[in-house]
């Protein structure tokens, strides 16, 4: 990952609670969503450290929900996904990838399921919402589209129940992974989910009401600090460990769910209809032809990657590294790979062409961190 | 306009022309269409007098095309905007305001004919593909809506003509504004346009093969060398100066296209349907409430908005600056500003909120510089 300079305007929009996370130190940005998101703090490793080893707070108000509400919203809804939604619970969160009728992905968001035919979309980097709306015209659906005053801010990390504790009482940490309960602070509305783009455990607080985003994070800020909480941001060496995929990373709209290990999340036997159903039957009576995988890289110390790496083997070329980063915690350099078939087996060498050189590598399993 | 370090990643796309722009020492960027845009080479001012005063090439590729095909071409791409298309010929640009079903801008993008139903939508910054794609969808229409390899690169100035007669020939000095040709250059396949961000005149070379992006970069460079021509980009000052809005900044889906001065584009008698039709109806019945309109802010030179700036009379609330910049021709502040109907009048004073303090301002009519 390199860095360079960017220019802010009104277009890239702020985030509820843009002028804390400055108050905070933040040192880096990336634009989601058309919304600045934090990238780092202290710096990516030290800010990864604190979302292992402790507790830490995320700006990720650029993952923006798309609310979909009326007689026809769950037929819009089922209709974006190969997901099977028709046992979805009032209070649960769903992961939903995206596809389009030639079963590309479009996005892999989490869907909230608030009441009967009220749901929030909450995206990865896609205008989803403008891909809903369409499809709404077009079909005469009876729904409204939009996107809400709703901005998620992320308590992530090991130590994070005494912090919930001490925000909403113990009976919080009750919730379970991948519910959650409508509920407020000081007044302020939120909806409280038990998920999170990490796997050191946490929650969602999805404030409802822009205007307090501040209030929220102060409030944060100041029930965590007897916990060490640190500001922090979704984390690349945490999430590469961990397994967790990014779209327009690791996976756009080219790829198949079955390519990036997603298949299970695609019922191409349910009743209902969705774009992409006799595309993924086909796909699947085929079988694909390339896979996400894990990659360890030898060598020294590597960056992270700007752009997808070249991968070969024997001189010919064999697919291509998504995402790359050094781990602190197996001290190597790890990656997710877009590999072939024919180079799936746990241990194959290929060799991966980085901006400062060729360099061997072996295939791994994911998640590298468990 | 601040500025922060950025985090590149593959999701943060690269241009064609990437390497060739890092090479031209490009020093700022912004996100624009999921795609890496440059912002500034020597500063915003010493560009802004490079394209002004002579010659410059810009890296615009995330000016990303729809390109939508097929036997309902035609009418999908009515259906996504109140300008009637009925009499638009092969080889002719429009301007194209795209509007949802409430009459709320999507985008507004320049339309390219390139054949009987087949039409690039050449985009603003959201994703228009997905709009597009979900109402085909929808509505089961025979079309194949994809984003082509298509990547332009603007020459803009006033001294635009010798270098597209070296590059080209005469001939294609002949072309007339908002018309283009499909042509190549040493085998490059480009259609050129009389367009571009600017009013200094000039073309956009639409590049056809990605593969050749650092070449044709380098073609326009040499040819242009002798004339002078410098690298530069999209540049707030001249647009600003030039009345030029941009979508994100000065309007978004929460305007109408009456409100952004843009009523002459809309023909609500037209006998194609298309969405907002009866929103707009409505609204031009009904009347606006507030208009975008030109500002002169006094005193010191400003620093470019980040954000909005809230506008005031005497207290009460009156609108927004939606873009500021110092104007170096003018040496005065200037600025765009979303103002309500009973502050329109030339000459009308209003106070500006700034992040350093209220400043006056009085209504100016668009454009500054002509």
């Amino acid at each position: 990952m390199s860095i360079v300079q960017f220019s802010i305007v009104e277009r890239t929009r702020k985030s509820p609670f843009y002028e804390a996370t400055i108050a905070a130190g933040v040192q880096g940005f990336t634009v989601y969503n058309h919304m600045m998101m934090p990238t780092w703090y202290e710096s990516g490793e030290a800010d990864y450290y604190n979302i292992v080893n402790n507790v830490t707070m995320w700006d990720v108000a650029a993952e923006r929900q798309v609310e979909i509400t009326g007689p026809d919203a769950h037929k819009l809804v089922q209709l974006m996904t190969p997901r099977n939604l028709s046992k979805t619970k009032i209070g649960q969160c769903k992961y939903i990838p995206v596809t389009d009728q030639n079963g590309g992905l479009l996005n892999d968001p989490v869907l909230l399921k608030l009441a009967e035919n009220h749901y929030w979309v909450s995206l990865a980097d896609s205008d989803i919402l403008l891909y809903a709306q369409g499809i709404a015209l077009g079909m005469g659906l009876d729904v409204t589209v939009v996107e809400p005053d709703v901005s998620p801010l992320a308590i992530q990390g090991p130590n994070h129940a005494p912090v919930m504790a001490a925000l909403f009482g113990e009976e919080i940490n009750k919730v379970r992974f991948f519910r959650f309960v409508e509920t407020e602070l000081n007044g302020i509305p939120l909806v409280v989910a038990r998920s999170g783009w990490s796997k050191q455990g946490g929650f969602e607080l999805y404030l409802r009401d822009g205007s307090r985003g501040v209030e929220l994070w102060n409030l944060v800020a100041e029930a965590g600090a007897p916990h060490g909480i640190k500001p922090a941001t979704p984390n690349s060496i945490e999430r590469i460990e961990s397994g967790l995929l990014s779209y327009g990373n690791d996976m756009t709209r080219e790829n198949n769910p079955f390519e990036i290990g997603l298949g299970s999340y695609c019922d191409l036997d349910q009743e209902a209809d969705f774009y992409g159903k006799e595309a993924l039957k086909r796909i699947k009576a085929e079988g694909i032809k390339q896979q996400l995988t894990g990659l360890v890289i030898e060598g020294e110390r590597l960056p992270g990657n700007s752009s997808c790496w070249p991968v070969s083997d024997g001189g010919a070329p064999a697919g291509k590294v998504t995402s790359a980063t050094w781990s602190p915690r197996l001290e190597k350099n790890i990656a997710f790979a877009m590999l072939p078939m024919s180079h799936q087996e746990l241990g194959t060498k290929v060799t991966v062409h980085t901006p400062d050189g060729e360099v061997g590598a072996t295939v791994h399993s994911i998640p590298f961190v468990s």
